[in-house]
Parts: C-alpha cells; structure tokens; sequence
C-alpha cells in the first residue's frame, strides 16, 4: 500500500481549503470574544472516565482509546469537546457566577458519522454556565445564528424543540415514569401503533398528549396547537413559552418547532436547536440546554452552548480569490531587503523568487514585481 | 481517583493563557503569509507507515498507536508535523516548482521530552520545497528570527551548524566510512579518548580533521579556524560558505556555531540552526535542510523549514492585559439589541449581564456600561 495513502475518512486540508477554513476560525472565535466569551483549550487525550461521564455506549464506541505510558490507565482521544469544557468550568476555574467559554480544536471519531463524513471535524463552539434562565438559550441561539450570517450564510432554518416538555409529560404519570426507556424508544421510532398500546393505561391526560407528540411539528403555528392539545402543568407552560420567546429572537430564520424531536432526550434538559443551510442535509450546528453535565464533576451547574464542525461549513462556502502579491529577487543586497521588510511591514504579501524555479501556488497571485532599475529596486505593476 | 484529573504532562489551557497562544499563532501565521507561505492541515492520525518514513526507534517510541476500525491497520498520532507536510507536498500538490507551505497545529507524545514539558505541543512552522541554494535556508533563519521578534523576543541566540560538514569528512575516507555509527556515537558523546583510538589508521588530514571537529565551536570565528584546521575538501568548503553567509544574514541574533552538532545528523542535509531565548535552557526554535524525507513518498525534492512549540514559547511571555468590554443589561427590547449590535460591528465587546449574578473573567475588564436613561439606551464610563 503507498506510504502516502490516507485512512478513510480521514484527509489532509490542502492550501486554499485550510486558508477558507482559517479565516472563518478566525471570524467567529472574534465574534465569540465580542460577546464577551474567553478562549478555553483542552488537551486532545484524557483519562477515559473524564471524558465519558455521561454520554453512554455511542459515545464511547466513537471514542479512539490509548493507553497512557506513564500511568498504565486508559485514555481517550476526544470526540467532543462539549464535556472537557463543562469540566474546565466546573473544577478549574469554578468560579460562583456566570461564564462564559468558547473553544475550537480537531475532535476524533473510531467511525465517520456518515458515508462522506470526516472522522477528524474542526469543532468550535461556545457557552454559558451558571445561568439556568432562558436568557442564556437566547443569547447562544444568537450566537449561533451570528455565526452562520458571518460565515455568509444567508437562508437559515432553525429547528427548535424542548427537552423539558417530554420530560414534564413523562414525571406527571406514574406508569409513563416506569415505561420511560420504552416511551422514548417508541417515539423515536414515531411507531405510534405500539405507543397506543403502551400508553393504554395512562392517565387521559397524558396519554392524549403523548400520541399527539408527534404531531406537533411545524411552522411557528405548533406552539398555539400544542396549547389547546397538552395538559396546562406548569414545566409544559413553561416550556412553550420559552420556545415562543426564542421564536421571537431567531431574526430572519425560517423557524421550525419540533415538539417530539428527542435527539438530546439523554443530557439535554431544556430548549435545544438545531440549524440547517441549503445543501446539507444534516444541521451545520447544534444547541440546547444540558444543566447536569457539570454534576460528575462534582458541580452541577446550568450549562448551555452550541457547537459545529467549521470543516463542513467551509466545504459549503465558496474559496478565498488569491491574494495580490509582489515578486522580488533574492539578494542580499541590504537595500532590497530593507525595501521589501518595509512592504511586509505594510501588509504587503512579497515572496522572494528562488533563482532557477518557477513558483506555484493557489493562494496567491503576482500583480507586482520588484525590479533593479537606474541603480534603485523600484516597484512596478505587472498588469 | 477524581475525574477531572487529567493525565501526567497533559493540561488544559485556561481564558487568558489561551488567549495569548491564540494571539500568537495569528500573528506568527500572518507574517508566514507576508512571506508567501501556504496554509495546509495534515490531519491528527494516519497510518503508522506514512508517519514514520524516516525517525526510526526515537520517532516510533515517542508515538501513540491506535488500531483503525474501519481498515483493522495500526494508526499512529502525529508527533511531529514535518513528515506530513514532506507529504503534502511530494504527493499530493506534486507541484514541478518552488513551494512554500506553513502549518500550525497539535502533536502528540507518549513521554515528555523533559519533567515538566508538555506531551501536547503546538507545533507551528513553515517550509520550503523544490529549492537546493542556499536562499532557501537563508529565508527560513530570517523567517525563524522573524517570528521570535514579533512574539516579543529582544535576545536571541542563534546556533548554527551543518551536517554536510562531516557527512564530508566521513565519506572522503574508506575507514570512517565503515565506522559511521561508531564515529558518531563517540562524537555524539564527545569520548575523544576513544575516538582517537578509533581514528589511528584513518588517512591523517581527515584523523586530525575528526579529533578537531568537537573543538570547532564558538562564535563567527569558529568558520575561520576552521578553514585552517579542516582539509580543503569542495564539500567542507560549501559547508563553510554557507555558514558565512548565514552569519552575515543573521541580523541581531548572537551568533554560535558548532561544527560538531550531531543532533540533526540522521535527517538533515545541509544548514541547520537552533534559536534559544532567555529564561529557557532548551531550543525554542529548530531548523535546517532535510532533502530526504520526500524520498519515502517517491519523490525526494529538497527541503528546508523550521517548526517551534507555541505553548512552550508562550509561557515565556507575559499575559496580555484584559480587554476594555462594556456590561449590557439583558433585554428584549428591539432598540437595545439594536444598539448592542452596532457596538460589536464597531468591534466593541458588549458583555450581556444575566439577570441575578455576576459575571467574572479573566479575559475581559468592564470601563462602560449601557443604561436606560430619559427614555434611551446610553453608554456610560464607569470610571
């Protein structure tokens, strides 16, 4: 097998790709910062057991495991680095009052997540601890859409849906709270059929508005249907007017309200988001609420953020045009190298001619040359 | 044992330490590209043979290895970055010409290289590709001194040796040419009692040559006795000019040569050079000529580049002041969002206070805040 032959899924980001890349890191880490959130990095590796607190089997299957030289224990190369955070806010800087965080680093996956899938995305991401009001989701799903418009995104669709509203409907019916894992399991499967019979038992209330769960999925319109159809308990209230306030701040997004969507059934515990552009059928970026991540670190604080995977929204964006360039000689004569520090120092790209080659390259293009002419080097256009 | 604790050699990198590195990899990146480098991002893992081309037991020792589900072959972890750039260029660019490509990113070790250094560093560097002369080597010592000066680094020591020097004296004799791993090994540990024995029957210019060799060390007049004391060999002769002209082109920097430098003697071809700074006994900087390495990916093109540990260097720095923020109150009022927005467009930080904590940080110092007053939104100093 070639010695330059890469693993699947697994690629090298080539010139103009990692510049396309570099610059939207670059855009929405300072977009972050101008919220007012501060820079965290956590390490590639760490034991197993800090990395996996939470998250279960799926999680641990996508985890590369090592073992560690110097301790004999084993390590985990990360698949994600919403749980290093939440670790860094809990035990390191642990403070008492809000923070917030924001990260960008390669994560790794043992399996690509689909066929085209890489198994090393970019992910960069951002959160707020310490407050469990709906004011956090609203700034994090601004922050999200922010992130997207920077990028140059134009057409956003945000999907919304709370984790809240099952769970209220689920701890206000004793048999439904002994059926958990199996309700989930059914709507998930939206097997509706077999959910009839499961909640056969169940309170009225409750089970009407399990079966009509799958239902309310739509435009702006489902917070009014599910008003009349779901019982008045107050976590379910709560819940649907959260969603109507971020409805209200999602800007220019077409919004869509998912109320049976459970993909963050298992850490998330509030409003959740997801968003989509044209041309990818998965969410470019996932949000929501997961106040109990923080707990096995031994403090639990309210957390909640979003993240996405920079390399896939770069595929999606056009390429960087060249940038203009100077060509100059190489000598070592002291004027011309005086006279091309004075260009770089204003900014200008000079790339230095090595005698004998031709130079290449994408992200660049020569529109001036530096030239020994009457005994000065003098600029000239080459257009 | 508790779970945050992370592993030995490993941390995380907190808001105001991260923010510096951050700051410094952009700087050091952007001036690359005043330089006509070319971004690229050779990915974490890769199959164990593409990674350890050369390197041989030191490079494989110091290497993760993981199993890849998808293909059941041994992956490893870079550790170094350099081979893979090697890579990009003889393969995938394969371009006839010149190439400049620089690259930043994390490297992983299965031991530190000292107690206390870091098992993750963040390798940046730059290289050049398809050029042979000595211009090459000569831009990457400026380029190297460069990004010292611009992270803030006043003194600077440069130490310059050269590998073809006794490649040369080696290969101009029958003997030394059968003994080189001994000849190095003693010369590595500078055993000039058992060299001499060795040496005996060598022919006398290149005995008296290799018993000098671990003498030839000092400053820019080192170059001078050696003319007097080497044989007049072509190759130890463009060793020697080399060596001048980089000196001459070595600006500010303290300049100390050692001809009997062996660190680089496995890969490197030509000049090679080391940067050290106060307040730290190992290299910050390496560099120098390696035209072998493209040899494992069937296209052995000449090479010369340098690379350095950002989080190593960063320590050395101090930490950069808080930033000036104003503090916003929470709100949905349409005027106040409105007045936000302009501000953060304006690049101002506008830090969004919660209701009912506080907000603490490292990164960010508030001097204004926004209030509502007679009716409108307004900036205050809090001075």
């Amino acid at each position: 097998m070639p010695s330059w032959l890469l693993p699947e899924n697994i690629a090298d980001v080539l010139p103009s790709e990692a510049r396309k890349i570099e610059d939207l890191r670059r855009a929405i880490l300072d977009n972050f910062r101008l919220y007012g959130y501060e820079l965290v990095t956590p390490p590639m590796l760490e034991y197993l057991d800090s990395l996996l607190p939470v998250g279960g089997h799926d999680m641990d299957l996508r985890m590369f495991k090592l073992v560690d030289q110097l301790s004999g224990r084993t390590l985990g190369l990360r698949a994600d680095m919403t749980t290093q955070v939440a670790r860094i806010d809990a035990h390191l800087l642990n403070r008492p009052s809000v923070t917030r965080l924001c990260y960008a680093g390669s994560v790794l996956h043992t399996r690509p997540s689909g066929l085209h899938a890489t198994r090393e995305p970019l992910q960069i991401g951002a959160e707020i601890y310490g407050h469990a009001g709906l004011e956090a989701d609203a700034e994090i799903q601004e922050l999200a859409l922010a992130s997207l418009a920077l990028a140059g995104f134009t057409e956003v669709r945000l999907d919304l849906c709370h984790a809240g509203l099952l769970r209220a409907l689920i701890s206000a019916d004793e048999n439904a709270r002994e059926d958990e894992a199996a309700l989930i399991a059914l709507l998930r499967a939206k097997d509706i059929p077999a959910l009839s019979v499961l909640v056969e038992d169940y309170a009225p209330l409750i089970r009407d508005a399990l079966l009509k769960l799958p239902d309310l999925y739509g435009d702006a319109s489902v917070i009014a249907r599910a008003r009349a159809v779901l019982p008045t308990l107050p976590a379910v209230e709560k819940a649907l007017t959260d969603l109507e306030v971020l409805l209200d701040l999602a800007g220019d997004a077409q919004v869509t309200v998912d109320l049976a969507d459970l993909s963050g059934y298992q850490y998330e515990s509030g409003a959740m988001f997801a968003l989509y552009v044209p041309g990818l059928p998965n969410a470019v970026a996932r949000g929501g609420r997961y106040d109990h991540v923080g707990e096995a670190f031994g403090r639990a604080r309210p957390a909640t953020g979003f993240s996405m995977d920079l390399r896939e929204l770069a595929r999606l964006l056009p390429g960087a045009a060249p940038k203009a360039a100077i060509r100059a000689p190489w000598s070592r004569d002291p004027e011309l190298r005086r006279r091309i520090a004075e260009l770089r120092n204003a900014g200008e790209i000079v790339i230095q001619h090595l005698p004998g080659h031709d130079t290449e390259q994408q992200e660049f293009e020569h529109d001036r040359v530096i030239v020994f002419e009457g005994g000065n080097w003098i600029l000239k256009s080459l257009g």
